[in-house]
């Protein structure tokens, strides 16, 4: 079943795309908006704790994001087996408003995995896939190899596919050529792009103008920057923690209220940073507990954040007047 | 079952090892020789192909290899499911002389995972399990995440655990520091370093003389230098298509003939380099077919190498008189 | 003598700054604007060819820049002897209206060599240096380090400093701490960034903005979101070539005519890329000399562009519109 | 004046070199040998210590080394102005007994800048010249240019030219390709190589081994395994402070006792990479205190060692017995 759904706030309704282009189908999913990658609280003993994973989305429900992405890097995704990550997203769909999207993580390192993932999280109700670079191999993840993947990847998802370039934690940037290439089959609708290269994005827009691809920022630190150069929105971190101040950024930016961005988009910088690059998902928990939200633990490797690590975590929020 | 199986040339014998240093099992497993990391053939449909396999484990028997490892990097293992993982390695073990060791990979990102498929790689006829490091989020891998990660998979594996870092691909270095501290636990065995740096190899040689822990080299481009430093042996890509020339050369750097050894060991560098770090797995797969093995073809989304990279290949062997 | 040249469009008047950070000149240097980082051209002997460079500033002074850089890294100014970087500055002031800023790279890795070279490019007619982070010994090259380097230099500069941080030259980054405290010295004006790290900028002008401290962009592929995140103008190899279009996009900018600018700033990324750091300055060199300039010949090790990369040169400012 | 310098033990006997291959001259200049790359001591006022230099030497000359070289990435010669470069090479041939050879660091950004140094080291008295490969537009540093640079110097340079690769100074190797064509240059007679990669160190033996060319080690963590694999000597930053130790070192492997050389190599690298990649220059210049030697301080804007880097240095050598 090849089709990409088309989003008019009604969530079941899907349509066959064309494979030629003159007849493509005129209304892709709009991707538009912030959306917070949640994370995945486990339990003292490190299962998922889908009691505070409920009492979390209980709380975004209040928030005006257009979704929520449901196992980028924040969920610690790779720690899941793939059961637990269908689960997740059944779980996260049940409580969803239906006018709010489901972008759920389907990448898995080979092709034939990843195609079935993404089946399994469209059946478990997800509005759309987002799939990562498979990166073990990079010497050889060329523009090739990678648009022959994602080109299979969408060629049989049920549901339109996001593109998701994180080179922090996968070692690889997928190559400009080959989001542009990609960017034209018609069940790839955009691409979530973490990297924070402005000038990579403001080109990736001007090069993918023709086709209607959507390029969302996947950080905060960036985001105002991004609208700036033509993205339509974000999937950030630290709208676990901050996601009414993001979708205020979000207003100012796309009514064209740069001054008052500004001001706001330089306070949400240090935070940002603490719960990403600089300390990452236990920094992110940790913080959430602090803003009433339920970080809960992280699954081994990861650590629980050092002390020292919460203190400058707690000035990078408080020094920017957020705590 | 906390056991370290000693190795005698019989299998199934093991014992229980001591958490008291002073009481530590006089014989360790004994790492020293050379092994092929093997390739895991597929069909055209991207299907593990038993049959080539047990044609080349046939091939590889009348080589001196001290064993096989099943499942690093060039098995393609983070393209296997977990099950497909488990039944390649009951497949080898049953093919393998019982006087051949075999050390399994079973690294996955996970604690909890890397605990559970090392359980079943000993399970399933594993005399070693060979643990990458967890790579992700590696800005949090550091000294003390890995340390509990490797301290936790060691407690439980009923196997010993061979440490293994490889950062081209897992763009991660396991820290000196951790690699000492870690030699100290009784069911940690050896370290298999796929970095080159040979002042590294010598030093973790140096700082673990007192715990006999043993060192394998992860390539053969830098074989005879780690003899020289204090390696007892390699896990070489290049062994699955020039294996007998690579246990000799393993031969003329133990009985001490270097200036042999080092007329040897250049010839190798080339063909080396070609199946690992230039042109990966896909010309490991196509080399192997020149030299009467079975390499078969990769799982996408690697792709089979070009045809100029084939010519590149040829030449790096022929150049060197391999071909 | 310790002074900042006050800058009101009259060059010669200037003032002693004040230690007392309370008594801070009230008018610093108004960096504010679109500066060329003017190439040198060479005669095919590899000297300077004073004629053409003379020619060239015939060319810019009818574009509305705010001033030039001289001796910048697209000015090859490490081929050059310190009495060469000085007279070519000597030079280009004498063609220089007075209204038009000089600005001059007086860097070199000793801390005693640059407060010299400063000294002489101040008298050669400099109205503010630009110095580069040091970098040979990049590993000893901490913010400590930069700190009293940075220090000493603006402590005994006639003219202000502005700070010069372009890791892909020098392989090092100024840390941003370093930054921050380098802009409360009343002698350092600013800082040109060439890494392109949007958030980077975002925070050096949150955390400097007590300071009246002003960040160029270093490169014209993110101007519009440096303009956008605070800066206040840049210093763009571009602008050797397409200079009357980066103030235009300037302009646009300022008077927050965001949907122009993105427009313009789109065409402009993959020629500003091409003169850069995809083929460098002989790429800008060949590019002048299709826009009516004098680019002239490199000094060797710079080797001309090939025949190939001439066509994907041209290809990148002919698709945009530009050839 | 074309020629290469015989090396007989007569430093004044020179020779001219003929372009034609096949009447190349018999001899080459004898590289093998441990060379201390001497520290330039300061006064507190950053000028050259020249009393302090003269004591360093008298020491050195009871110490087997082949020779010395001068300006080194060790000599802080990014510090010194060309003047003060010549001055140190002219005062340290003064107090050099004449059968020591002297490699003199003469390279520079430019090529042009570099012939004329060499030309002046010469005339200083250096019997070598060692090159450092030009990095600030490593971008367009590729074997094409670096071919050419090497060549014009060789070409006019009076004594033997020395290539040399440092890239964690320059943030550039110099190619593999690069080095075997040069190989054949008959004024090019050896490689420094600080990079420590030694399965490269091994090819390039390979590669070269029909012209003569000889391979120095760059540091002395790896000083063993170079000569493992082909090389013939070693620059060692350590043998300012080991002179003695590193000239057993280089016995023992020369006369093929591997064991005694392991063991007293192994206890090498702490002290070694504790005054290269760990704390640089200025830990040198202070184990050299500790060693009856004058390190002097350095010049701005390298900074001295802090106490703690003074602790850990000292952990580096006592650990290891020789403190």
């Amino acid at each position: 079943m090849l089709c990409a759904r088309l989003w008019r706030g009604l969530r079941p309704q899907c349509t066959v795309w064309k494979q030629n282009q003159s007849h493509r189908v005129a209304a892709r999913l709009d991707l538009s908006g912030i959306y917070p990658p949640i994370a995945t609280p486990f339990t003292a003993k490190e299962d998922v704790d889908y009691q505070k994973l409920e009492e979390n989305l209980q709380s975004y429900v209040r928030i005006p994001f257009k979704g929520l992405v449901v196992q980028g890097s924040n969920g610690e995704y790779p720690y899941l087996t793939d059961e637990e990550r269908v689960d997740v997203v059944r779980a996260v769909r049940r409580s969803l408003p239906a006018d709010k999207l489901l972008m759920a993580g389907s990448g898995c390192e080979s092709t034939r995995a990843t195609v079935q993932l993404s089946e399994k999280m469209a059946a478990a109700g997800a509005d759309a896939v987002l799939v990562v670079t498979p990166c073990f191999y990079r010497g050889r993840m060329d523009g090739r190899a990678l648009i022959r993947h994602f080109t299979k990847v969408a060629d049989s998802s049920p549901v339109p596919v996001v593109l998701y370039s994180v080179p922090a934690n996968t070692g690889l940037e997928l190559p400009l050529d080959a989001v542009v290439q990609l960017s034209q089959h018609p069940n790839i609708v955009g691409l979530k792009d973490s990297g924070g290269d402005i000038t990579r994005l403001g080109l990736i827009v001007h090069k993918t103008k023709a086709q209607d691809f959507q390029v969302l920022a996947g950080s905060a630190g960036f985001l105002m920057a991004a609208y700036c150069v033509g993205a339509v929105g974000g999937v950030c971190a630290l709208a676990n923690v901050l996601g009414r101040e993001l979708c205020e950024l979000q207003t100012l930016c796309v009514s064209g209220r740069w001054e008052e961005a500004r001001v706001l988009q330089q306070r949400l910088i240090e935070p940002n940073a603490a719960v990403t690059r600089k300390l990452g998902v236990p920094a992110l928990k940790q913080a959430m507990e602090w803003f009433g939200l339920h970080g809960g633990a992280c699954r081994s490797p990861l650590q629980p954040v050092t002390e020292a690590e919460v203190q400058q975590l707690r000035r990078d929020f408080s020094s920017n007047g957020w705590l």
